[in-house]
């Protein structure tokens, strides 16, 4: 639940235009809500300053609706991610007003508008044209957690002068977050331009020994420069996640 | 090279208590300096906002006290990670107000006092008391990056009230730190009670199945807390680094 | 065959009801019985105390079905696991009074009433929505064998009060069942808070390097928590079966 | 801390012999003591039924008699688990009552006579005789924690008559162990012989491609008989631990 | 090409009845003819006992016909392997006396009627149902080479008094091959009933941590019984092979 | 670009028929070009001698069109690798002189004639039929980058007749590219033979232990013999264009 | 039991000049015996015309030499693998007629001369000087089972010219055992030679990713020759063995 | 043999100062040499150009000097690699003019001066201090076999300054060496800037999830510049080898 949702349903109580029991029936619901097959967490908006996200797969359009249907009421901003365009297109005849990223398999209703609240501008970079859609993920989720994002795609270290030309904008941003598939090389580089965070995110593009994106995942950890810390193949989302939290500290 | 210390050279030049010729030696060296078996990357510290730290495993310690040799005249703190304590009493010898860190397997040479530069306390967590090594490293390179650094050592998830029951030190905390080894589930306990980044150190802890330390790297990258992102098996010292420079953002 | 169907036989025997020559026909094929493509091991139920369960992948719908008619008169439940829709329908228009479960993606067929038989209830728990079919599949087997059984679905560890909350159910059960998939830490936690025998189910939910649920099974071997034993990756009906003769014993 | 402990100590507070400043100072360390380098689980046994078991790899020898001291008024038996020679010559020099099993690498401090607990008895059986040193490991935690145990050794897959001959053991058994290692069968042909609970235990028993145990933990994953659950490779102690529990259900 | 076949070519020149030309014309494609896309190899029946099989994985109809049709003129019998009904049907439109044996996935077309060489029966064991297709592979080739070959299907190891039943059957094959999924548990038992060299055939059938196989190829190739030996996985092909010329040493 | 068609601009200008501002506009998307979705890098043709390859996998159709659009008018030749029929159909009908190969899964767009600068002839050979498509990748590449280039298929190691019978064309090749799947061997026997560098790649030819080429690389990776280099899973293209350059030093 | 023995004693019985009682005494242990660490399989020699082989590694000498002792009185020949320098000493000097092979790690006590059996010469070929230890156990294994037995040694496929000169020898054996590590290409030349069955042993020679000897397995189980099968990484007894059995079917 | 002398001997037949039976006699073990322990490939510099090249490891020193004491009548130069400096201090015992190098563990015996036959230098790099070892492997064994090689350390790609700077040697080479553990990035960024074949060496150095050179090794395979080809981990050997046939090509 929202913060400033609870404040206001607190102060209604205060002055009254909110009965004592109307009041104790919505906060009962607060900390979660069971509804057989989901535990809504309710209380995430307050402990971690965003709602819970929907994880799409493996549950069906009626069960990510079910929960968006308990979220509404409580939140600002509602997030499925790795959602194909079959479910969304049920999941959006029940919320016209939400958007679906086809690249990204990402759905997000804005119930109210997203201020900023990030330090400076996150950049997200990605080393391929394959790797856009993972790339897209952070942006949306970056964008819907209250940040200035910005983007260059394309500059992979096989023709370093593509990247050392954005110089400027990859000193100004405040954090970075850089996918790459293959060998995963460029997180590597671009964190030894700066003193700037870098979240690194493999992505599964490429074939052979890549493995699913396996190889650049280790050679990420594996980094020489010491400013990158590493999330899970194709995990946008989560590099996204993280990167608004570093931008808040 | 440090900043100031070159702020400080050009300033001499200006005032003419320094001979431009000398000032010009002094500086030819300063992009980097190549004394064959390396290329000591004098610009890091402009460039970074910290001097290149010294990775001790496959060098020897003629090796490491020459590079240090070349970086004490520009630099106020000196690292040197993965160093055992017989390379450590040789390079000692040589600097003898450097400090080893048997546990961390670290050498310091703080050549002037660091200021606290970070925004917040950085706490750093264990889940065992095997872990504490990992976590020794990661303390210490927080600390030398100028920050408050806070421990709790031995909270793992098989007993949770241990852990529970140090909510406030988790919720004060700016970023946080947490090493495990075993089944590595720990950050995402941590990570689902905060808002703020949580770097995860997978350690080597464990036998069987945990493969040196993967299967918790594995869990970690895994972490259904999205708050996580994650350094390479037993990189206390990556970690701590990640850690200084989102405590700055 | 089941035992008391066995006493039968031989009761009827005894009492010169069934004659010999016919008791004898009936006992022949008692101990198993070989047609080609399988060898039915009807003295399962004697010595293992329930039936053969048919493993259904890899057999097509009439071996299933052949298999059955078999089984039919000898036993009183039959379990067949792994068995998709398509085959299902097949199976059940020669067996009418079956149940097909599609999440679990199980038929059971219980030709007379199951008696409880467990000291104590089995509690089986999910970390999140999408392990539930696992979990059914786990609830069916406990089910079919004799137990009472409770679920609590989608309290993984992001969010640890809504596991909390459910303290009385988790000190209440005989054994427990815990199902995750992603970093698998659930069932050490829960592990952790009781003294009772714990069975883990890693599923393969999750995504990049969850490997199918490798990750989550690696650590559950490794769970800090000493009450833990695990099972194949989405081997819900193992967990089901095992925990069935731990109630038991 | 031991329930009857507990107990005693508040029921000589009621008589008044125990004064209720003492009690309290005695008390204030039974959730669990912070000793810097571990927090204690006092409650352990409280909770589970048993203490903290030590795990001795990674610590040092001062650190596991550290946490002996603090836990030898509270608890009636202290195991320490895969301790090496050295390290026990100096735990014992000062606990001098305490046993080391060399082939088990496990310290045992019995405080007080441990009483049977358990159902029936608990079988633990090896493929070869390299497994032994698992098996004792089993061994030694079952009858720490109050259960009658019985071993048979040396009888794999290789010669099935060896096995067979000890039907009526295997039969008569409550739980069952099972160590192997190599190929990793014995389980299944034991478990497909009885309707008890089996705990498998893989070893790191052979070369090549049992890749240190990691072939018999897949095998017995993959058991045909489902009255199999594993333990993670050597882990004699999780097995001899788990079988406890369940022979007290 | 055939010996028989080669040897009559060359009687027939020693008698006249076909002249020197011609027989040079058909000689001179006997070491190997080269149709572009394959180098089939003539030779090999002369050099191995046994024509050059046809993998059919990766080739198109197309290209497999074409090489029967230069195999036809020179061999007794021709084996296609791995060829799925699709391309079955394109073949066999133009070799109508070819028989596809679809749970094995073969085409087997015998020109001439094929004797019997082995020394004794060749026995087929499978530990379940599903592993028949690979043993039926194994079943053909052996045919076709020429063996009496007995099948037993469905004696895993969790229910032994299946296997022990056939005692007689195993003790009298001269080869055994021995096909198993999941744990891969049967060729130990078997081979350590006898004195006779056993081909164990790990099959991809099982789910989870069998890794398509590879657990069963593993735990076989950590045999504690000594006569056994291992071919790939699912290669029902290779193990009929390998035992025919066992049969023949 | 192509440097030649830069040097015909400049000598536009030195002798006027083309105005400065035009050349100037020409040239400013030389050094590489943004189109957002790629950052296509004109200037690859002047720094590697060959254009930039198109990576088709990951990208669409249009994103391919969309690329090659731009490169057009820059260079001799454009190459689409890991391209469909369907996505290829789409963009030849918008490049109708480019020519598609199926069984390399490749587009050749030839701007102009490509003369012949290698040194000597280049050699590629497979192990099997089924190894062409990826040999065929190899061919095409090596001839767009202007090679004589020579093939022999399917003289795989189990016939070493058939290899050995080609001698004079593999003592005759400057450069060979070999490509093999299942065990890998064709490319150490073939190094054995010649002073030659021979680029060896794996191909995913196989089934069970292979892992989809996995084991082939690997092999290659171990090669008694030393003048073996290799390339990636199926990189024909690789090969062909490693060979390229090798045959140009 | 050697066969010859156990009639023997039952002859002397049927004669009289041994008691009843005393042969009953001698018998009772035939089956089996029990020394507590070790189940000793008599019985095997009668099933499997060989005696139990000892694996020395995991045993303490003086296990091995009980085992031995209990062996002496009912076998004619005593084989101990995998045994180093140190307990081969300690054992030697309580059978002081055993000899140990240091190359091999084996020792081998002839208490009989043992006769020729096999039909034709085992052939043992290794493709490097140091894959000679691990063809000695697989020599010496098969001489003492009764083979006559050849070996050539350091013919590896990366100088052909090596190999294709023993041809003869090659031809002339019944049964072929090769070792080879790095990339385990010998067998598949070797088989694609002959019609004999060809037992492959990977061995661990070679680095990098011949993962300690798991790529030779791999490249081996992938022999396009179809007449290979395949025993454990450095399992030079195991070929011994298999060969041995092989060469009496 | 080298080819030079070869021609000497054949000469001096010839011209009569050598008797014919003496040449036979030593013409007679040209092909190869059989010392029981080894197939010494005599050949080789006739077919290869250079001379079989000793791998140290697996051999006694005694082997080795024995292999080389054949060799010295007949080739211009010897290579020992893999060889500690134990091993080597007994082999140059025996051959006093041979030279040991401990970093690069190699004897070389220069028999006769080595004359320059590659095209252009041969550049060797490396990303850290720790490559070199490996790297000293690949410049030893490319001047052995005639060329002028240089070499660049420490250059990797946190500092990418570092690298750029030495553009102009990069540039000049004809053909590139690259040596990288860790994260294995810098063969991509190097190819990149060139149109000159580059040879990847992973190497073992880093820890955690390099797996010992693994993670450099994939993301050279990886590579998204194409002119890379890669050598087994730590294999300076290899591509000091490769380099040089590609310098003659």
């Amino acid at each position: 639940m929202d913060k400033n949702l609870l404040i206001k349903l607190l102060d209604s109580v205060a002055d009254g235009s909110t009965a004592t029991l109307d009041a104790a029936k919505k906060l009962q619901h607060m900390a979660y809500e069971d509804i057989t097959y989901a535990h809504i967490d309710h209380h995430r908006s307050l402990r971690k300053g965003f709602p819970e996200v929907i994880f799409g797969e493996g549950k069906t359009a009626d069960q990510v609706a079910g929960i968006m249907e308990k979220m509404v009421p409580q939140e600002k901003i509602i997030l499925v991610t790795r959602i194909d365009r079959n479910k969304a297109d049920i999941i959006l005849s029940q919320f016209p007003s939400a958007v679906y990223h086809g690249d990204a398999r990402m759905i997000v209703l804005e119930l109210e508008t997203i201020p900023i609240k990030g330090r400076g501008p996150i950049l997200v970079i990605t080393a391929g044209t394959s790797d856009i859609p993972v790339a897209q993920e952070a942006y949306l989720t970056a964008k819907a957690m209250g940040n200035r994002v910005e983007t260059i795609f394309d500059v992979g270290v096989s023709g370093i002068h593509r990247l050392l030309n954005h110089k400027d904008s990859i000193e100004r941003a405040a954090v970075l977050i850089v996918a790459a598939g293959m060998e995963g090389a460029l997180p590597s580089v671009v964190a030894g331009m700066i003193d700037k965070p870098v979240i690194a995110v493999p992505t599964s593009v490429g074939y052979g020994v890549n493995f699913g994106g396996l190889t650049a995942l280790f050679a990420m950890l594996n980094s020489c420069s010491s400013n990158v810390a590493v999330v899970n193949i194709d995990n946008g989302f989560g590099a996204g996640y993280m990167a608004s939290l570093i931008n808040r500290v």
